[in-house]
């Protein structure tokens, strides 16, 4: 097949869906054929199914059908309506997250199966918050911490407590635009209401809701998914890893962990550890128990155990055609429905776990956090037994995988940092040398790239394309969720990636020891890049927005990714769409979205479906912002950098 | 013009709408034509625009297109999550509207411009929250009351107190199903997580969260708002008014108020009260204020003011039409955007208070309740100054407006009962008499008939026709929302309906001194059809789904009314419906919520958009369950009744 026609960057993944043809085995490619042309109206967010008068189809064009819904609302009062609603789901998805982490939390105990395995973490929130620690038991701080932390979703007055963790003209942009987040739940709720027939019908005052409640998602749910998951399974350090779907075994239990709740999926490490479970998989004639993360899972047990990645959003379909998985154990989040009927064609079973995720034609095994270990173990038994049910003949697991370092957490990172700090000068533990190299423009910036895959592109194109040239241009890049397992299975989180850098970048990686593209974690922890953005601006004493650093999400598909997006600009940082959002059928959302937004929060989105004419503007914006980095720090106007392309 | 092609039951409005014609005005009939057919996916609930991959729209018939969406979700899947979201916007609207008037409460002062109106009522609700009362000061009682009502929203651990009020077999339900619903906004974020890409797909497992999350309504947000209400501007008690737009005065400043929120519209009222506003009325020339509700703020200050009834929902572009408004003042809810444009064609104002439903166009005033009384006399000088801009050759006030008793609240009710109770023998103050002539087949049942307008019917036609239909046939009715309204401009709400009723009903209405059909408020007020009905089954000491009552939404279009409709099935009662819910691409999510449903709750939809068709089927269910209260009391078997036309 030749390289264009390949349905991803990986030779791979077309030779499973020939597995797939020849089977007669349907996957999303059929299905995209079959759906054929999209629906216009939805696709430029002009479709209105809030009433039952409804629904209403607008149209952008003048003249050409009808330019308002029956209740008057236009496109403008649609588009922004339905935005909103992506904002408030996408928020919903990383509150239920977090929340979850919470309760384990609390329910921690010395002896139990959920403990305090970062107590150093632990204790400077407790700070933060302002919660007693001295001479306490470790686990009633962090009941209490749990507590608070639950309150954040649902409190009756105030406002939340991690924006107090932004620069502070940042905290005033929020005030005085009147979008510092309330409880979680609360903003989630707010939205519902205010996209409600009948009520806001303005698009500017819908989309300001829109980005007090992302807030609440990245300065709320998101922060506490990724503070308190560091708390009870621990902050992650850098390890080696191994990505792409040749990580599953011929000879071993293969378990597909998808989903994204690291409450399951550390249950699930700790069960196939355990020596009981070992065992039973030699009794059937296994050589152990291989686990293979997806998905944000994936992400979360790479980063804390080093376990393998088998594969992104996209490829989870193609992992159960391999014919060699015993079983698919997901939690929430990015599940397709579709692996019930494809997994009926093999062996594999499909375990949901979750009652906020149930799927017709699964396994149900509810995960009960209380018993969460024997929980566990019950699932993992299913998959080991049905070992011995794997058809030989049908098993194809294909031969490419690549290395990988992940796990970056922002102590992590600032550890590496800690290499280039001369001791007698400068203090440890900080981000200086990275501000450092930023303002003096070895690194003309940096770049968040998130998010997930997306049938409209080419799987993980745009993904590699954009983030290798943006290493070459000296742009340092870390990632997320499926970006960053596009990457890990590029090779780019590795080491010998460094040659592919830019000079600067190149000295930068080797002195501080790390890979050009550094893996995060998960898309909750989207917010260690925020954190680690504020901290730079913190410690230049500007604000976000003043930095040369950009978001990208190149094949996003999920409306947490228009939730990350709205409080990325919200927290001053560009954002840059590698696919358009249902927003264009009214000219004034787009205006506020890609214009106006950056006189309320000095960062904006910009979209562009052809990567490469993406990353040039991420490049002509960085060098814009580092003009502004230099007006605002008094500097010398250092020479203009001009793009050049990746290696 | 004929009777059949009028858009209403109100000639009125047609003349209205030939008004708006002349004068080059667009209505909602005009964007109805231009509209043309609806799309056939979205009316069906097979359009999922839940990620970006799609927008998806999947054939409910075999081969014809696609059967699943990108990710494999099948038409059942996207039809539930639709549903669920409906829910929970719905479900939103009115735990927004609860959560204001509780902070009101909590800022409730003895000489504040909000103060307790029904301490009885105040102390009731404290005792069965266990909250001290015995020497405390009412106001502090009143904040700790307030205080635990705003923890409903989002308490971490446990569920929420009002479902306790229930009957104790229907408690035993929920709990057996799993659908105690926790703290309302949670409720919210576990159908906007659950329904978000990759997690519930499963119709089933989808239909319980969303049914939970209306019980987080029914017996939450709504329960909260009637009851909240009632203690802070006063439990409502019958008064004469007079209803539709004729209640608009030629020489007086006409002041429309619309919307939901009495923290708001109480305000307002007590502001045109104001000597200083009336002299400033007078100044202007006009003979003095005079205030007309529409949609639930009109069922609000109707029931506690006698404020006359403008309108309901669908007349808020014709009452603009007759010119003669000052100002339409409006909070939250059903409000047209289309207000803003067809205000603009005339001298009224249309002002927006509230930061959840800003409008664009309008004149936004926020209305602040730390200084409600000001702000509200703020908002009313602007009416009154407009008063001299009135045109006029402009005016055109219809000379149609009818008699109606409003503003019966449980308490009310419970009152009228006590005229036919023998003091001697039983005590006062029960539902006892209404169980009674229920028991006996006086009365064969009770219907409760709510919800919105909507265009896809003729107005209030099938409103109008039900409850004659209804009480014919001794179903005595009870209504809220803008059914109430409808009932009050045709005359049912008055004394002079009872020769409409039954004999049964006829005999009932003259003995206890109500009309055939009682107005009970506002849409957040159907929770006091819900708690008369438990009355009734705990009185008979059986449970909700044991009794011959049911609810109908004639011309629902609110999501709104898709979370009501669902918490009242999920409390036992059958729903009716007079206008399809976008469910029908879905076999599996129609057989549940009109079949299987009823296994689960006792109680089910039925959907028929002939409303003299829905009637029969009403009352053939009220029999079957005449005879299943009458197994279940094992009473003798009594004869059969046979539906009677509507007199």
């Amino acid at each position: 097949m030749s390289e264009e026609k390949m349905v991803s960057l990986n030779a791979i993944d077309d030779q499973l869906i020939e597995k797939a043809r020849k089977e007669g085995i349907e996957t999303m490619w059929d299905r995209d054929k079959a759906m054929k042309a999209r629906c216009g109206f939805g696709e430029k967010g002009v479709c209105c199914r809030i009433c039952a008068m409804g629904p209403c189809r607008v149209s952008p064009v003048e003249g050409k059908g009808a330019q308002r819904g029956i209740c008057g609302a236009t496109a403008d009062t649609i588009v922004a309506r339905n935005f909103a609603r992506m904002v408030a789901a996408g928020t919903s998805a990383h509150s239920d997250h977090a929340r979850d982490v919470a309760h384990v939390l609390h329910m921690a105990s010395r002896d139990g199966n959920y403990q305090v395995k970062d107590e150093k973490k632990l204790i400077a929130l407790a700070q933060e918050w302002e919660v007693p620690t001295e001479g306490r038991d470790i686990y009633d701080v962090a009941h209490e911490v749990a507590e608070i932390a639950l309150n954040e979703f649902g409190k009756p007055f105030g406002t939340l407590r991690f924006p107090n963790r932004a620069p502070a003209p940042r905290q005033k942009i929020w005030e005085d635009l009147g979008i510092t987040p309330r409880a979680i739940d609360r903003e989630i709720a707010t939205v519902m209401h205010s996209t409600s027939v009948g009520c806001t019908a303005d698009a500017e005052s819908m989309l300001r809701i829109a980005m007090r409640t992302s807030l609440s998602n990245g300065w709320g749910g998101s922060m506490l998914g990724t503070e308190l998951s560091d708390i009870v399974f621990g902050t992650s350090t850098p390890r080696m890893t191994e990505a792409n779907l040749g990580v599953l075994e011929e000879k071993q239990v293969n378990i597909l962990l998808h989903g994204h709740d690291p409450c399951l999926s550390e249950m699930i490490v700790a069960a196939a550890q355990d020596p009981e479970m070992i065992k039973l998989a030699e009794e059937v004639g296994a050589e152990g128990i291989n686990l293979g993360g997806m998905c944000c899972t994936g992400n979360e047990v790479t980063m804390r155990h080093g376990v393998k990645i088998a594969g992104t959003f996209y490829q989870q379909e193609l992992a159960v055609l391999t014919g060699a998985i015993e079983a698919v154990i997901v939690d929430v989040q990015c599940i397709f429905p579709s692996l019930a009927p494809i997994t009926d064609c093999y062996h594999t079973k499909f375990i949901t776990t979750s009652p906020k995720a149930k799927v017709e034609g699964a396994t149900h095994i509810e995960f009960n956090e209380e018993v969460a270990l024997e929980s566990a173990k019950k699932i993992v038994r299913e998959a080991i037994e049905n070992y011995k049910n794997r058809k030989q003949e049908k098993v194809f697991i294909p031969n490419s995988k690549s290395q990988a370092i992940t796990g970056y957490s922002n102590e992590a990172v600032v550890k590496q940092l800690d290499r280039v700090v001369n001791s007698h000068i400068d203090p440890q533990g900080t981000v200086k040398p990275l501000a450092d190299v930023l303002k003096a423009g070895v690194l003309r910036g940096a770049a968040g790239i998130v998010g997930c895959n997306n049938i409209k592109t080419k799987h993980e194109y745009s993904h590699i394309e954009i983030m290798k040239k943006l290493i070459a241009n000296d742009v340092i890049v870390v990632t997320t969720g499926c970006a960053a397992q596009a990457a890990a299975k590029a090779g780019l989180l590795s080491k010998d990636a460094i040659k592919l850098a830019g000079k600067g970048l190149q000295a930068v990686c080797e002195l501080v020891d790390i890979p050009p593209i550094i893996h995060l974690g998960s898309c909750v922890d989207n917010t260690r890049i925020i954190r680690l953005v504020s901290a730079v601006a913190d410690h230049l004493g500007v604000d976000n927005s003043d930095l040369p650093v950009v978001g990208v999400a190149p094949e996003w598909m999920s409306e947490k990714a228009v939730a990350i997006g709205t409080y990325v600009v919200s927290s001053g940082i560009d954002v840059f769409l590698g696919i358009t959002p249902p927003v264009t059928g009214s000219p004034e959302v787009v205006d506020i979205l890609t214009n106006r937004i950056e006189d309320m929060t000095g960062a904006k989105f910009f979209v562009e479906e052809n990567p490469l004419k993406l990353t040039d503007m991420m490049l002509e914006r960085i060098e814009e912002k580092r003009i502004k980095l230099e007006k605002t720090l008094n500097l010398e106007a250092v020479e203009k950098h001009e793009p050049q392309p990746a290696l």
